[in-house]
Protein backbone atom coordinates (compact mmCIF):
# COMPACT_ATOMS: atom_id res chain seq x y z
CA UNK A 1 0.00 0.00 0.00
CA UNK A 2 1.35 3.38 -1.16
CA UNK A 3 -0.26 6.03 1.74
CA UNK A 4 -0.93 8.45 -1.46
CA UNK A 5 -4.25 6.04 -1.64
CA UNK A 6 -4.88 7.48 2.04
CA UNK A 7 -3.82 10.71 1.71
CA UNK A 8 -5.20 12.33 4.32
CA UNK A 9 -3.75 9.85 6.79
CA UNK A 10 -0.63 10.91 9.30
CA UNK A 11 1.84 7.83 9.73
CA UNK A 12 0.11 6.99 12.98
CA UNK A 13 -3.26 6.35 11.12
CA UNK A 14 -1.28 4.78 7.65
CA UNK A 15 0.94 2.19 9.88
CA UNK A 16 -1.95 1.31 11.48
CA UNK A 17 -4.42 0.77 8.78
CA UNK A 18 -1.84 -0.95 6.51
CA UNK A 19 -0.94 -3.17 9.22
CA UNK A 20 -4.32 -4.56 10.26
CA UNK A 21 -5.34 -4.12 6.67
CA UNK A 22 -3.22 -7.31 6.20
CA UNK A 23 -0.42 -5.75 4.53
CA UNK A 24 2.90 -6.49 4.76
CA UNK A 25 4.85 -3.41 3.23
CA UNK A 26 3.92 0.55 3.03
CA UNK A 27 4.87 3.02 0.79
CA UNK A 28 5.20 6.37 2.85
CA UNK A 29 4.86 9.96 1.69
CA UNK A 30 7.31 12.60 2.90
CA UNK A 31 4.95 14.97 4.73
CA UNK A 32 3.32 12.91 7.28
CA UNK A 33 7.05 11.41 8.35
CA UNK A 34 8.18 14.60 8.15
CA UNK A 35 5.39 16.06 10.60
CA UNK A 36 6.65 13.43 12.87
CA UNK A 37 9.97 13.88 12.73
CA UNK A 38 12.21 11.49 11.10
CA UNK A 39 13.91 9.50 13.73
CA UNK A 40 10.81 8.70 15.06
CA UNK A 41 8.83 8.02 11.99
CA UNK A 42 11.74 5.67 11.79
CA UNK A 43 10.98 4.22 15.52
CA UNK A 44 7.64 3.72 14.99
CA UNK A 45 7.66 2.14 11.17
CA UNK A 46 9.88 -0.69 12.83
CA UNK A 47 7.20 -1.03 15.82
CA UNK A 48 4.78 -1.77 12.82
CA UNK A 49 6.22 -4.83 11.83
CA UNK A 50 5.73 -3.21 8.17
CA UNK A 51 8.52 -3.35 5.07
CA UNK A 52 9.09 -0.23 3.49
CA UNK A 53 9.09 0.02 -0.07
CA UNK A 54 9.54 3.65 -1.30
CA UNK A 55 9.26 6.99 -0.39
CA UNK A 56 7.45 10.02 -2.15
CA UNK A 57 8.65 11.59 -3.50
CA UNK A 58 11.46 14.35 -4.29
CA UNK A 59 12.57 15.73 -7.67
CA UNK A 60 11.11 18.65 -9.04
CA UNK A 61 14.51 19.99 -10.36
CA UNK A 62 14.32 21.12 -13.63
CA UNK A 63 14.49 24.96 -13.04
CA UNK A 64 17.77 26.80 -14.01
CA UNK A 65 21.09 26.85 -12.19
CA UNK A 66 20.35 29.21 -9.01
CA UNK A 67 18.68 29.49 -5.34
CA UNK A 68 15.86 27.30 -6.28
CA UNK A 69 17.78 24.78 -8.18
CA UNK A 70 20.21 24.73 -4.89
CA UNK A 71 16.77 24.47 -2.50
CA UNK A 72 15.62 21.58 -4.96
CA UNK A 73 19.04 19.52 -4.79
CA UNK A 74 19.39 20.14 -1.00
CA UNK A 75 15.81 19.21 -0.49
CA UNK A 76 16.64 15.82 -2.78
CA UNK A 77 19.46 14.95 -0.15
CA UNK A 78 17.05 15.17 2.82
CA UNK A 79 14.78 12.59 1.07
CA UNK A 80 17.98 10.47 0.39
CA UNK A 81 18.72 10.26 3.65
CA UNK A 82 15.30 9.54 4.97
CA UNK A 83 14.83 7.07 2.49
CA UNK A 84 17.80 4.96 4.10
CA UNK A 85 16.46 5.57 7.24
CA UNK A 86 13.23 4.33 6.56
CA UNK A 87 14.24 1.36 4.57
CA UNK A 88 16.75 0.47 7.55
CA UNK A 89 14.16 0.94 10.05
CA UNK A 90 11.46 -1.30 8.12
CA UNK A 91 10.79 -5.03 8.41
CA UNK A 92 13.20 -7.29 6.33
CA UNK A 93 13.27 -6.86 2.86
CA UNK A 94 12.36 -3.26 2.83
CA UNK A 95 13.88 -1.32 0.04
CA UNK A 96 15.59 1.84 0.14
CA UNK A 97 13.70 3.59 -3.05
CA UNK A 98 13.13 7.12 -3.71
CA UNK A 99 10.53 8.26 -6.12
CA UNK A 100 11.41 10.78 -8.16
CA UNK A 101 9.11 13.17 -10.36
CA UNK A 102 11.32 15.83 -12.82
CA UNK A 103 9.59 18.81 -12.36
CA UNK A 104 7.75 21.19 -14.92
CA UNK A 105 8.45 23.37 -17.91
CA UNK A 106 9.97 26.06 -15.48
CA UNK A 107 7.27 29.52 -15.83
CA UNK A 108 7.59 31.49 -18.64
CA UNK A 109 9.50 28.51 -20.67
CA UNK A 110 8.92 26.45 -23.48
CA UNK A 111 12.38 24.66 -23.79
CA UNK A 112 11.26 21.01 -22.61
CA UNK A 113 14.35 19.98 -23.85
CA UNK A 114 16.06 22.05 -21.86
CA UNK A 115 14.33 21.10 -19.05
CA UNK A 116 15.10 17.22 -19.44
CA UNK A 117 18.86 18.30 -19.70
CA UNK A 118 18.53 19.77 -15.92
CA UNK A 119 17.23 16.53 -14.99
CA UNK A 120 19.76 14.62 -16.49
CA UNK A 121 22.49 17.12 -14.47
CA UNK A 122 20.18 16.78 -11.36
CA UNK A 123 20.82 12.95 -11.85
CA UNK A 124 24.50 13.34 -12.28
CA UNK A 125 24.84 15.26 -9.00
CA UNK A 126 22.70 13.15 -6.92
CA UNK A 127 23.70 9.57 -7.85
CA UNK A 128 26.89 9.83 -5.63
CA UNK A 129 24.87 10.83 -2.38
CA UNK A 130 22.45 8.18 -3.33
CA UNK A 131 25.07 5.36 -3.98
CA UNK A 132 26.82 6.38 -0.35
CA UNK A 133 23.27 6.05 1.09
CA UNK A 134 22.60 2.75 -1.03
CA UNK A 135 19.17 4.09 -1.86
CA UNK A 136 18.25 3.54 -5.51
CA UNK A 137 16.48 6.73 -7.00
CA UNK A 138 13.31 6.02 -8.88
CA UNK A 139 12.83 8.36 -12.04
CA UNK A 140 8.93 7.97 -12.82
CA UNK A 141 7.66 8.83 -16.12
CA UNK A 142 4.31 10.20 -15.39
CA UNK A 143 1.02 10.36 -18.46
CA UNK A 144 1.72 12.93 -20.81
CA UNK A 145 -0.87 15.22 -19.49
CA UNK A 146 1.23 15.87 -16.99
CA UNK A 147 4.31 17.14 -19.17
CA UNK A 148 4.34 20.93 -18.82
CA UNK A 149 2.93 21.40 -15.22
CA UNK A 150 4.83 18.26 -13.07
CA UNK A 151 6.79 16.37 -15.05
CA UNK A 152 8.85 16.56 -18.37
CA UNK A 153 9.46 12.55 -18.44
CA UNK A 154 6.54 11.24 -20.16
CA UNK A 155 7.86 7.89 -21.15
CA UNK A 156 9.71 4.57 -19.61
CA UNK A 157 11.96 4.41 -22.86
CA UNK A 158 12.89 7.94 -21.44
CA UNK A 159 13.11 7.35 -18.10
CA UNK A 160 15.44 4.92 -19.31
CA UNK A 161 17.52 6.83 -21.33
CA UNK A 162 18.13 9.24 -18.48
CA UNK A 163 19.29 6.28 -16.16
CA UNK A 164 21.49 4.59 -18.38
CA UNK A 165 24.73 6.40 -16.94
CA UNK A 166 24.72 4.88 -13.58
CA UNK A 167 24.89 2.30 -11.84
CA UNK A 168 21.33 0.23 -11.61
CA UNK A 169 20.90 -0.16 -7.97
CA UNK A 170 21.17 3.84 -8.02
CA UNK A 171 19.01 5.15 -10.34
CA UNK A 172 16.32 3.08 -11.28
CA UNK A 173 12.66 3.93 -12.61
CA UNK A 174 9.44 3.65 -11.32
CA UNK A 175 6.84 1.78 -13.53
CA UNK A 176 3.26 2.72 -12.87
CA UNK A 177 0.58 1.37 -14.81
CA UNK A 178 -1.23 4.65 -14.51
CA UNK A 179 1.02 6.51 -16.63
CA UNK A 180 2.38 4.64 -18.99
CA UNK A 181 -0.17 1.90 -20.22
CA UNK A 182 -1.03 4.22 -23.44
CA UNK A 183 2.83 4.00 -24.66
CA UNK A 184 3.36 1.62 -27.84
CA UNK A 185 6.35 0.56 -26.56
CA UNK A 186 5.88 -0.12 -23.18
CA UNK A 187 6.08 -4.25 -23.54
CA UNK A 188 9.67 -3.88 -24.95
CA UNK A 189 10.42 -1.12 -22.72
CA UNK A 190 9.32 -2.87 -19.63
CA UNK A 191 11.52 -5.79 -20.34
CA UNK A 192 14.29 -3.73 -21.40
CA UNK A 193 14.11 -1.81 -17.69
CA UNK A 194 13.98 -5.04 -16.26
CA UNK A 195 17.49 -6.86 -18.38
CA UNK A 196 18.78 -3.56 -16.93
CA UNK A 197 17.66 -4.39 -13.33
CA UNK A 198 16.31 -1.07 -13.12
CA UNK A 199 12.76 -1.61 -12.42
CA UNK A 200 12.96 -0.12 -8.74
CA UNK A 201 9.41 0.01 -8.28
CA UNK A 202 6.13 -1.29 -9.80
CA UNK A 203 2.98 0.66 -8.73
CA UNK A 204 -0.27 -0.22 -10.48
CA UNK A 205 -3.71 1.79 -10.45
CA UNK A 206 -6.29 2.11 -13.75
CA UNK A 207 -7.17 4.43 -15.91
CA UNK A 208 -10.81 5.13 -16.69
CA UNK A 209 -12.24 8.37 -18.44
CA UNK A 210 -13.84 10.61 -18.55
CA UNK A 211 -11.07 12.48 -16.73
CA UNK A 212 -12.14 14.61 -13.54
CA UNK A 213 -11.86 18.31 -13.51
CA UNK A 214 -8.64 18.07 -11.63
CA UNK A 215 -6.79 15.24 -13.84
CA UNK A 216 -4.32 14.52 -11.37
CA UNK A 217 -7.18 13.10 -9.22
CA UNK A 218 -8.16 10.58 -12.12
CA UNK A 219 -6.75 6.86 -10.62
CA UNK A 220 -8.82 4.15 -10.04
CA UNK A 221 -8.63 0.63 -8.46
CA UNK A 222 -7.40 -1.66 -10.57
CA UNK A 223 -9.93 -3.27 -12.05
CA UNK A 224 -12.49 -0.16 -12.29
CA UNK A 225 -10.69 0.93 -15.79
CA UNK A 226 -9.34 -0.05 -18.85
CA UNK A 227 -5.68 -0.60 -17.76
CA UNK A 228 -4.72 -4.27 -18.58
CA UNK A 229 -2.84 -5.61 -16.10
CA UNK A 230 -2.49 -9.03 -16.87
CA UNK A 231 -0.29 -8.21 -19.74
CA UNK A 232 1.09 -5.45 -17.89
CA UNK A 233 1.92 -7.38 -14.77
CA UNK A 234 3.13 -10.28 -16.50
CA UNK A 235 5.39 -8.53 -18.33
CA UNK A 236 7.01 -7.01 -15.24
CA UNK A 237 7.12 -10.41 -13.91
CA UNK A 238 8.57 -12.25 -16.58
CA UNK A 239 11.76 -9.63 -15.85
CA UNK A 240 12.51 -11.10 -12.61
CA UNK A 241 10.87 -8.37 -10.02
CA UNK A 242 10.82 -9.69 -7.01
CA UNK A 243 10.07 -6.53 -4.75
CA UNK A 244 6.54 -4.85 -3.50
CA UNK A 245 3.80 -3.99 -5.90
CA UNK A 246 2.53 -0.68 -4.57
CA UNK A 247 -1.29 0.40 -5.44
CA UNK A 248 -1.11 4.07 -5.54
CA UNK A 249 -4.67 5.72 -5.85
CA UNK A 250 -5.00 9.97 -6.42
CA UNK A 251 -8.94 10.41 -6.19
CA UNK A 252 -10.85 12.86 -4.27
CA UNK A 253 -13.64 9.94 -3.92
CA UNK A 254 -10.84 7.36 -2.18
CA UNK A 255 -9.36 10.19 -0.36
CA UNK A 256 -12.59 11.42 1.06
CA UNK A 257 -13.57 7.75 2.38
CA UNK A 258 -12.44 6.03 5.17
CA UNK A 259 -8.96 4.80 6.06
CA UNK A 260 -10.07 0.92 6.45
CA UNK A 261 -12.59 1.43 4.09
CA UNK A 262 -10.16 2.56 1.38
CA UNK A 263 -7.39 -0.37 3.04
CA UNK A 264 -9.84 -3.22 2.75
CA UNK A 265 -11.14 -2.02 -1.15
CA UNK A 266 -8.04 -2.07 -2.06
CA UNK A 267 -6.52 -5.23 -1.47
CA UNK A 268 -9.83 -6.57 -2.72
CA UNK A 269 -9.12 -4.81 -6.18
CA UNK A 270 -5.68 -5.82 -6.20
CA UNK A 271 -6.05 -9.44 -5.31
CA UNK A 272 -8.81 -9.52 -8.22
CA UNK A 273 -7.27 -7.97 -10.70
CA UNK A 274 -3.23 -8.13 -10.25
CA UNK A 275 -2.36 -10.57 -8.10
CA UNK A 276 -3.51 -13.66 -10.26
CA UNK A 277 -1.22 -12.24 -12.85
CA UNK A 278 1.86 -12.44 -10.26
CA UNK A 279 4.89 -14.92 -10.64
CA UNK A 280 4.44 -18.13 -7.62
CA UNK A 281 7.40 -17.04 -5.98
CA UNK A 282 6.21 -13.60 -6.06
CA UNK A 283 2.30 -13.84 -4.82
CA UNK A 284 3.30 -14.84 -1.87
CA UNK A 285 5.10 -11.75 -1.06
CA UNK A 286 2.86 -9.38 -3.01
CA UNK A 287 -0.69 -10.77 -1.59
CA UNK A 288 -2.11 -8.68 1.32
CA UNK A 289 -1.16 -11.13 4.20
CA UNK A 290 -1.04 -10.89 8.34
CA UNK A 291 1.87 -8.38 8.68
CA UNK A 292 3.44 -10.46 11.25
CA UNK A 293 3.70 -13.39 8.51
CA UNK A 294 6.64 -11.55 7.56
CA UNK B 1 -7.70 27.83 -41.06
CA UNK B 2 -9.40 24.31 -39.83
CA UNK B 3 -12.97 24.51 -39.70
CA UNK B 4 -13.11 23.04 -36.57
CA UNK B 5 -11.92 26.28 -34.90
CA UNK B 6 -15.28 28.04 -35.68
CA UNK B 7 -16.86 24.88 -34.97
CA UNK B 8 -20.54 26.57 -34.90
CA UNK B 9 -20.22 27.69 -38.28
CA UNK B 10 -22.22 26.45 -41.79
CA UNK B 11 -20.17 25.91 -44.77
CA UNK B 12 -21.26 28.89 -45.58
CA UNK B 13 -19.93 30.83 -42.34
CA UNK B 14 -16.62 29.23 -42.51
CA UNK B 15 -16.03 29.68 -46.38
CA UNK B 16 -17.21 33.68 -46.15
CA UNK B 17 -15.68 34.19 -42.92
CA UNK B 18 -11.86 32.56 -43.74
CA UNK B 19 -11.71 33.94 -47.42
CA UNK B 20 -12.19 37.61 -46.09
CA UNK B 21 -10.26 36.65 -43.55
CA UNK B 22 -7.39 36.60 -45.93
CA UNK B 23 -6.83 33.06 -45.70
CA UNK B 24 -5.60 31.44 -48.65
CA UNK B 25 -6.88 27.81 -47.96
CA UNK B 26 -8.94 25.78 -45.47
CA UNK B 27 -9.90 22.24 -44.09
CA UNK B 28 -13.06 21.41 -43.83
CA UNK B 29 -15.49 19.04 -41.39
CA UNK B 30 -17.78 16.42 -42.92
CA UNK B 31 -20.66 17.43 -40.92
CA UNK B 32 -20.96 21.22 -42.03
CA UNK B 33 -20.60 19.48 -45.60
CA UNK B 34 -22.88 16.68 -45.71
CA UNK B 35 -25.50 19.44 -44.13
CA UNK B 36 -25.11 21.21 -47.56
CA UNK B 37 -24.62 17.86 -49.55
CA UNK B 38 -21.38 16.97 -51.22
CA UNK B 39 -21.97 18.38 -54.92
CA UNK B 40 -23.11 22.28 -53.89
CA UNK B 41 -20.45 21.94 -50.84
CA UNK B 42 -18.08 21.70 -53.87
CA UNK B 43 -19.44 24.40 -55.71
CA UNK B 44 -19.76 26.30 -52.78
CA UNK B 45 -15.95 25.62 -51.96
CA UNK B 46 -14.66 26.53 -55.58
CA UNK B 47 -16.70 29.36 -55.74
CA UNK B 48 -15.00 30.87 -52.66
CA UNK B 49 -11.50 30.22 -54.58
CA UNK B 50 -9.86 28.98 -51.08
CA UNK B 51 -7.76 25.76 -51.77
CA UNK B 52 -8.65 22.73 -49.38
CA UNK B 53 -6.62 21.32 -47.44
CA UNK B 54 -7.96 18.64 -45.28
CA UNK B 55 -11.13 16.98 -44.82
CA UNK B 56 -11.66 16.03 -40.70
CA UNK B 57 -12.92 13.50 -39.88
CA UNK B 58 -13.31 9.65 -40.22
CA UNK B 59 -11.63 6.32 -38.73
CA UNK B 60 -13.26 5.53 -35.80
CA UNK B 61 -12.78 1.81 -36.66
CA UNK B 62 -11.21 -0.12 -33.95
CA UNK B 63 -14.29 -2.04 -33.52
CA UNK B 64 -14.13 -6.03 -34.01
CA UNK B 65 -15.93 -7.33 -37.17
CA UNK B 66 -19.21 -7.14 -37.42
CA UNK B 67 -22.03 -4.55 -38.50
CA UNK B 68 -20.79 -1.77 -36.30
CA UNK B 69 -17.08 -2.56 -37.72
CA UNK B 70 -18.93 -2.46 -41.66
CA UNK B 71 -21.16 0.59 -40.92
CA UNK B 72 -17.50 2.47 -40.41
CA UNK B 73 -15.84 1.00 -42.56
CA UNK B 74 -18.35 2.17 -44.97
CA UNK B 75 -18.34 5.48 -43.33
CA UNK B 76 -14.83 5.75 -43.83
CA UNK B 77 -15.12 5.06 -47.93
CA UNK B 78 -17.83 7.96 -47.97
CA UNK B 79 -15.46 10.41 -46.49
CA UNK B 80 -12.27 9.19 -49.13
CA UNK B 81 -15.32 10.21 -51.54
CA UNK B 82 -16.03 13.30 -50.33
CA UNK B 83 -12.16 14.33 -50.10
CA UNK B 84 -11.44 13.52 -53.27
CA UNK B 85 -14.73 15.53 -54.73
CA UNK B 86 -13.77 18.59 -52.45
CA UNK B 87 -10.02 18.23 -53.27
CA UNK B 88 -11.15 18.95 -57.15
CA UNK B 89 -13.34 21.56 -56.31
CA UNK B 90 -10.45 23.90 -54.51
CA UNK B 91 -8.22 26.16 -55.79
CA UNK B 92 -4.91 24.95 -57.48
CA UNK B 93 -2.47 23.19 -54.36
CA UNK B 94 -5.79 21.80 -52.97
CA UNK B 95 -4.55 18.78 -50.92
CA UNK B 96 -6.90 15.78 -50.76
CA UNK B 97 -6.00 14.35 -47.33
CA UNK B 98 -8.44 12.81 -44.74
CA UNK B 99 -7.55 13.02 -41.22
CA UNK B 100 -8.27 9.59 -39.65
CA UNK B 101 -8.61 9.60 -35.52
CA UNK B 102 -8.37 5.97 -35.14
CA UNK B 103 -11.35 5.42 -31.94
CA UNK B 104 -11.75 4.24 -28.50
CA UNK B 105 -10.74 1.13 -26.81
CA UNK B 106 -14.31 -0.50 -27.49
CA UNK B 107 -16.41 -0.63 -24.51
CA UNK B 108 -15.89 -3.56 -22.10
CA UNK B 109 -12.72 -4.19 -23.42
CA UNK B 110 -9.13 -3.33 -22.24
CA UNK B 111 -6.92 -4.42 -25.23
CA UNK B 112 -5.41 -1.42 -26.66
CA UNK B 113 -3.06 -3.99 -28.74
CA UNK B 114 -5.92 -5.68 -30.62
CA UNK B 115 -8.01 -2.27 -30.64
CA UNK B 116 -4.47 -1.05 -32.61
CA UNK B 117 -4.49 -4.32 -34.60
CA UNK B 118 -7.84 -3.69 -35.74
CA UNK B 119 -6.70 0.05 -37.18
CA UNK B 120 -3.93 -1.71 -39.04
CA UNK B 121 -6.62 -4.26 -40.53
CA UNK B 122 -9.04 -1.13 -41.75
CA UNK B 123 -5.60 0.88 -43.28
CA UNK B 124 -5.32 -2.23 -45.34
CA UNK B 125 -9.03 -2.71 -46.44
CA UNK B 126 -9.06 1.28 -47.37
CA UNK B 127 -5.50 2.08 -48.89
CA UNK B 128 -6.85 0.72 -52.59
CA UNK B 129 -9.70 2.55 -52.08
CA UNK B 130 -8.10 5.94 -50.89
CA UNK B 131 -5.72 4.96 -54.05
CA UNK B 132 -8.11 5.05 -56.79
CA UNK B 133 -9.42 8.16 -55.37
CA UNK B 134 -5.76 9.61 -55.33
CA UNK B 135 -6.86 10.49 -51.89
CA UNK B 136 -4.32 10.47 -48.95
CA UNK B 137 -5.63 8.93 -45.82
CA UNK B 138 -3.55 11.06 -42.79
CA UNK B 139 -3.31 8.65 -39.49
CA UNK B 140 -3.56 11.24 -36.69
CA UNK B 141 -1.70 10.53 -33.31
CA UNK B 142 -3.92 11.65 -30.56
CA UNK B 143 -2.64 13.16 -27.08
CA UNK B 144 -2.03 9.61 -24.70
CA UNK B 145 -5.25 11.59 -22.64
CA UNK B 146 -7.07 9.90 -25.18
CA UNK B 147 -6.22 6.61 -25.72
CA UNK B 148 -8.57 4.90 -24.25
CA UNK B 149 -11.68 6.95 -25.38
CA UNK B 150 -10.78 8.44 -28.73
CA UNK B 151 -7.99 7.48 -30.30
CA UNK B 152 -5.64 4.19 -29.61
CA UNK B 153 -3.06 5.49 -32.10
CA UNK B 154 -0.86 7.96 -29.44
CA UNK B 155 2.43 8.78 -30.72
CA UNK B 156 4.23 10.12 -34.92
CA UNK B 157 6.46 6.49 -34.62
CA UNK B 158 3.49 4.21 -33.85
CA UNK B 159 1.38 6.40 -36.59
CA UNK B 160 4.26 5.97 -38.99
CA UNK B 161 4.67 2.11 -38.34
CA UNK B 162 0.91 1.58 -39.25
CA UNK B 163 1.91 3.94 -42.18
CA UNK B 164 5.09 2.06 -43.45
CA UNK B 165 3.33 -0.99 -45.43
CA UNK B 166 1.50 1.54 -47.51
CA UNK B 167 2.76 4.31 -50.56
CA UNK B 168 3.30 7.30 -48.37
CA UNK B 169 0.87 8.98 -51.23
CA UNK B 170 -1.99 6.86 -49.95
CA UNK B 171 -1.14 6.84 -46.24
CA UNK B 172 0.47 9.35 -44.40
CA UNK B 173 0.25 10.79 -41.05
CA UNK B 174 -1.28 14.46 -39.30
CA UNK B 175 1.50 15.80 -37.42
CA UNK B 176 -0.24 18.04 -34.99
CA UNK B 177 1.77 20.09 -32.14
CA UNK B 178 -1.27 19.86 -29.37
CA UNK B 179 -0.78 15.99 -29.39
CA UNK B 180 2.70 15.40 -29.74
CA UNK B 181 5.01 17.93 -28.39
CA UNK B 182 5.54 16.20 -25.39
CA UNK B 183 7.11 13.36 -26.84
CA UNK B 184 10.90 12.80 -26.48
CA UNK B 185 10.86 11.23 -29.95
CA UNK B 186 9.06 13.84 -31.48
CA UNK B 187 12.31 15.52 -33.50
CA UNK B 188 13.35 11.96 -34.67
CA UNK B 189 10.17 11.01 -35.82
CA UNK B 190 9.08 14.28 -38.09
CA UNK B 191 12.09 13.84 -39.18
CA UNK B 192 11.27 10.25 -40.34
CA UNK B 193 8.13 11.30 -41.42
CA UNK B 194 9.54 13.59 -43.63
CA UNK B 195 11.92 11.48 -45.23
CA UNK B 196 9.36 8.92 -46.36
CA UNK B 197 7.15 11.83 -47.93
CA UNK B 198 4.09 10.77 -44.84
CA UNK B 199 3.63 14.41 -43.69
CA UNK B 200 0.19 14.76 -45.14
CA UNK B 201 -0.77 17.96 -43.09
CA UNK B 202 0.67 20.04 -40.36
CA UNK B 203 -1.12 21.48 -37.79
CA UNK B 204 -0.55 23.77 -35.07
CA UNK B 205 -2.12 24.29 -31.91
CA UNK B 206 -1.08 25.36 -28.02
CA UNK B 207 -0.83 23.32 -24.68
CA UNK B 208 -1.52 25.27 -21.87
CA UNK B 209 -2.32 24.00 -18.40
CA UNK B 210 -4.61 23.86 -16.05
CA UNK B 211 -6.35 21.82 -17.89
CA UNK B 212 -10.08 22.78 -18.39
CA UNK B 213 -13.12 20.24 -17.35
CA UNK B 214 -12.98 18.89 -20.48
CA UNK B 215 -9.63 18.11 -21.58
CA UNK B 216 -11.36 17.80 -25.75
CA UNK B 217 -11.53 21.27 -25.48
CA UNK B 218 -8.00 22.20 -24.37
CA UNK B 219 -6.55 23.79 -27.29
CA UNK B 220 -5.41 27.21 -27.39
CA UNK B 221 -3.98 30.07 -29.89
CA UNK B 222 -0.24 29.59 -30.89
CA UNK B 223 1.29 31.30 -28.56
CA UNK B 224 -0.61 31.09 -25.24
CA UNK B 225 0.67 27.95 -24.16
CA UNK B 226 3.88 25.87 -23.61
CA UNK B 227 4.98 24.44 -27.23
CA UNK B 228 7.65 25.50 -29.06
CA UNK B 229 6.95 26.19 -32.51
CA UNK B 230 9.65 27.56 -33.82
CA UNK B 231 11.74 23.94 -32.78
CA UNK B 232 8.50 21.82 -34.25
CA UNK B 233 8.20 24.02 -37.32
CA UNK B 234 11.65 24.30 -38.16
CA UNK B 235 11.47 20.16 -38.07
CA UNK B 236 8.60 19.82 -40.35
CA UNK B 237 10.27 22.80 -42.31
CA UNK B 238 13.07 21.15 -42.78
CA UNK B 239 12.06 17.92 -44.10
CA UNK B 240 10.61 20.44 -47.49
CA UNK B 241 7.01 20.11 -46.16
CA UNK B 242 5.65 22.45 -48.12
CA UNK B 243 1.55 21.75 -47.75
CA UNK B 244 -0.60 24.06 -46.09
CA UNK B 245 -0.68 24.37 -42.52
CA UNK B 246 -3.85 24.57 -40.26
CA UNK B 247 -4.66 25.95 -37.27
CA UNK B 248 -7.50 23.51 -35.50
CA UNK B 249 -8.42 24.53 -31.79
CA UNK B 250 -10.98 23.03 -29.77
CA UNK B 251 -11.90 25.51 -26.89
CA UNK B 252 -15.03 26.43 -25.51
CA UNK B 253 -14.48 30.15 -25.45
CA UNK B 254 -13.47 30.23 -28.86
CA UNK B 255 -15.99 28.44 -29.88
CA UNK B 256 -18.61 31.10 -28.21
CA UNK B 257 -16.70 33.90 -29.82
CA UNK B 258 -18.03 35.53 -33.28
CA UNK B 259 -16.16 34.00 -36.39
CA UNK B 260 -14.86 36.85 -37.88
CA UNK B 261 -12.73 37.46 -34.10
CA UNK B 262 -11.76 33.74 -34.33
CA UNK B 263 -10.48 34.36 -37.79
CA UNK B 264 -8.56 37.04 -37.44
CA UNK B 265 -6.93 36.16 -33.65
CA UNK B 266 -5.84 32.97 -35.30
CA UNK B 267 -4.56 34.61 -38.03
CA UNK B 268 -2.63 37.34 -35.57
CA UNK B 269 -1.44 33.86 -33.54
CA UNK B 270 -0.05 32.13 -36.35
CA UNK B 271 1.68 35.18 -37.83
CA UNK B 272 3.50 35.84 -34.66
CA UNK B 273 4.03 32.41 -33.13
CA UNK B 274 4.47 30.34 -36.25
CA UNK B 275 4.99 32.20 -39.51
CA UNK B 276 8.61 33.26 -38.53
CA UNK B 277 9.78 30.13 -38.40
CA UNK B 278 8.35 28.87 -41.94
CA UNK B 279 10.61 28.15 -44.58
CA UNK B 280 10.90 31.02 -47.26
CA UNK B 281 9.64 29.42 -49.76
CA UNK B 282 6.38 28.44 -47.27
CA UNK B 283 5.83 31.31 -45.92
CA UNK B 284 4.46 32.97 -48.89
CA UNK B 285 2.10 30.06 -49.00
CA UNK B 286 1.39 29.69 -45.54
CA UNK B 287 1.09 33.27 -44.26
CA UNK B 288 -2.79 34.32 -44.86
CA UNK B 289 -3.07 37.13 -47.81
CA UNK B 290 -5.99 37.77 -50.06
CA UNK B 291 -7.36 34.67 -51.46
CA UNK B 292 -7.59 36.33 -54.40
CA UNK B 293 -3.43 36.22 -54.63
CA UNK B 294 -3.79 32.34 -55.19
Amino acid sequence: MNQGTIKRSTLDDALRAVASGGYESIGLWREPVQEVGLAESARRLSASGLRFSTLCRAGFFTMEEGPARRAAIDDNRRAIEETATLAAAGADGSAAVLVLVAGAIPDGSRDVIGARERVADALAELAPEAAASGVTLAIEPLHPMFASDRCVVTTLKQALDLAEPFDPAVVGVTVDTFHIWWDPEVLPQIARAGASGRIATYQVCDWKTPLPANVLNSRHYPGDGVIDFATLTRAVEATGYAGDVEVELFNDDIWAAPFDEVVARTAASFGEAVAPHLAPVDSAAAVPAPATAV
